[in-house]
């Protein structure tokens, strides 16, 4: 299990994306719309596999405009990456966490994905991500 | 650069080691009291060396104290690992960010570490940080 990336909820992409490439010192891998969440995605990967994500809503009634709204912008969320989701969804499960999406549903970046509520790990949004191909 | 740890702040740190043992299906790898923050932190490693370090405070008066009553519970920060953080914080300050520590100052685990200010990264404190043998 890796930690995969870490979401950041942004209003602009493209004024993140060069914030972000000051800060980082390289550009983004991967520039990436995903519709079902009406999200815009912009990845910048770091030396050990693990990426940043920058987030922007692309509709007002999106997950990420509605934590815009409330929280500003921030840190969003923690991906791990892990080979199959099945068998951590029953892990999960069983040790007594909420886990939001089962099945998982499709995701940025060639993933699918699931989440797990923030009242069960001490306010963090935790995602789980594999490889669609894995699933 | 690497993602070196991703900080979560906490209330009680035994609490949220027993759901991070849960969630992350591991033990913790190190337990420390860093008492110049006033911090207790516990680091989970995963696969790829990122970690993540669980963040209590050890006084009303630390900064992770003044955060929980702030925001409650959930991600503090992230942090960026670099060999050496001169060169680093030279680039910052000349693209414009605000360095806090320069020179930098003592953290957890071994490492030297300094932070830019979330007003300057769209809402989120980053770290950056080196081994301390390496300054």
């Amino acid at each position: 299990m890796i930690v995969e990336h870490i979401g950041i909820a942004v209003k602009d992409l493209t004024t993140a994306i060069k914030t972000y490439e000051k800060l980082l010192g390289r550009a983004p891998s991967k520039i990436e719309q995903v519709e079902g969440e009406g999200v815009a995605t912009a990845f910048f990967e770091m030396a050990n596999g693990t990426k940043i994500e920058l987030l922007a809503p692309l509709r007002p009634d999106s997950a990420i405009a509605r934590f815009l709204e409330k929280h500003g912008e921030g840190i969003h969320h923690i991906a791990f990456g892990v080979e199959a989701l099945p068998p951590h969804i029953d892990r999960l499960s069983q040790t007594g966490f909420q886990v939001l999406y089962n099945p998982p549903r499709p995701g940025a970046d060639g993933k699918m994905v699931t989440f797990i509520h923030p009242r069960d790990t001490h306010g963090v949004l935790v995602e789980f991500c594999a490889d669609r191909a894995e699933e």
